[in-house]
């Protein structure tokens, strides 16, 4: 979905950026807050290391004037090793950001300065994470007594335990993209719909894989084979998919939500399902949107620098 | 791995074809056995109605002369509703082979007549074999007074409770298409090298998986992780995810093998790899070739015929 930036009456302050492996988004930030947005699909992906800084000029070029000096702090793989330059994790247990561990990245244009967020890592269980770690310090500046655990849902769902203020540990699972190769990329494709929820089915497959997390490889053909001898709906299946993969998460982390007040960080939808199925579990979980976090995240950034 | 057919001294009594979503396989049959072997890679999944009679005489062609009809004798994909002809499913508990069964499919070509051997459906739990039921056929023929568990592994492992001549009950996993898309097209892929065991780590995973099967999700990224921060060999990842998978089948596949005389059929290295995990857990399995399998089951239909 690409947003390009229109030129604004009032330079920004400084411009915040999320640059993941497949999108660049920039929001141009006032005194008051957010002036405009614009993004495009620049991710880090897609690009070599000179690439990235004509990538940002020709998304946020038309909020630049000649006359400042804006600075530019950006999150996400873009301080991967593939990314723009490196930004070296740190270690957890620690404050999920600190504008002292920033990476400045020189630039040829004189009009910018940019600076990248590290992610943070965790020695064992190996773990990583970049991108999130900036969530959840918006999640805490938005929420700033929050004690106990945050859960990012997507392609690589996060669960992190933070308390006074730092993350104290974090477990990642492959459930989203597991979901996005099973159903577009393997056999089952046939037979599960692009879109829909029933959520009878969701439920009793969530229940299912979390009392019994080793039958998912049978779990998972038992669709396909529905599909072709019991009329299983394509609707149906997606909605069983979604609660098997996810109960499989739940199952697996439940040191981490078991009696936590939990926090869903993530897209509308995705996070409907999370909290849905926790609440089967008895969980009531609140929800906070993936864009307020990142931006309260660079925020808090921006301020200390 | 293409191999033409070359004409034969003899006319074949009769030819045995394995047809299966990728492959075509063909065999010319003596009265004292298989007198040639041949095959391409006009599997199923490439073809329309119409190009199936094509494509078998474009393989087979080589060894038929004018002068008598040569039965052809089918099993595989080639018979599912998107096959040459629809050779419906016959449910368990039966025989795994009927020559009653075969489904006669009219040629333009006066050669040539063609059968092709229906699968085997389980109405609950919902499960479907195609060309397995031939290689169960064949491994009875070969053994004939087997009764146990017949594991047949590969991107759609089944498992198959065999008892005085019959398919009582079997269920699918979808171990081999995991394998695959996790480790060419996952975030995994980065990690994970394309051959090599290490069979340290295979039965670390292996025991991991059976004794915390709802770890699955966590311990997938684990290996991107492991190999980001903590040197994890692309080989061990690999044997780790092998092990990983293995370990989530047998978990599931327990009630199949527990205390059970278990014989694999399948490619030598992955039956090797299940046997190793299989003897990890105090089983000992015998291993038959897939392709003797086939051969004896489809033998065993032609003498039926």
């Amino acid at each position: 979905m690409n947003q390009p930036a229109e030129p604004l009456a009032q330079a920004p302050d400084w411009i915040a950026v999320d640059w993941g492996t497949s999108h660049l988004r920039a929001t141009a930030m006032g005194a008051g807050g957010p002036l405009a947005n614009a993004c495009n699909g620049d991710g880090m992906g897609g690009l070599t290391r000179q690439q990235f800084e004509p990538a940002l000029l020709a998304l946020i070029g038309p909020w630049l004037t000649g006359a400042a000096i804006t600075p530019v702090i950006a999150c996400g793989m873009v301080g991967s090793r593939q990314g723009w330059a490196e930004a070296k994790y740190r270690a957890v247990p620690c404050a999920p950001v600190d504008a002292a561990a920033l990476t400045r990245v020189p630039t040829i244009d004189r009009r910018i300065t940019v600076h990248i967020a590290p992610g943070l890592l965790q020695t064992a269980p190996a773990d990583v994470m970049r991108g999130e770690e900036t969530q959840i310090a918006g999640a805490l500046a938005l929420d700033p007594g929050f004690d106990g655990v945050i859960c990012l849902p997507g392609t690589h769902s996060k669960w992190a335990h933070v308390s006074a203020g730092e993350v104290v540990s974090f477990q990642t699972f492959l459930t989203g993209e597991l979901f996005s190769l099973l159903s577009k990329q393997s056999v089952l494709r046939h037979s599960i719909a692009a879109e829909g929820l029933d959520e009878g089915a969701f439920n009793a497959a969530l229940s299912d894989a979390l009392s019994r997390p080793e039958k998912l490889g049978a779990r998972l053909f038992s669709l396909r084979a529905e599909g072709l001898i019991a009329n299983l709906s394509p609707i149906a299946a997606r909605s069983r998919l979604s609660g098997l993969l996810i109960g499989m998460e739940l199952a697996a982390a439940k040191p981490y939500w078991l009696g936590q007040p939990v926090t869903l960080i993530g897209a509308p939808e995705l996070c409907r399902h999370y909290a849905h199925a926790l609440a089967q579990q008895g969980v009531t979980a609140s929800v906070l949107s993936a864009v307020d976090c990142t931006l309260a995240g660079l925020s808090k950034l921006k301020g200390a620098l």
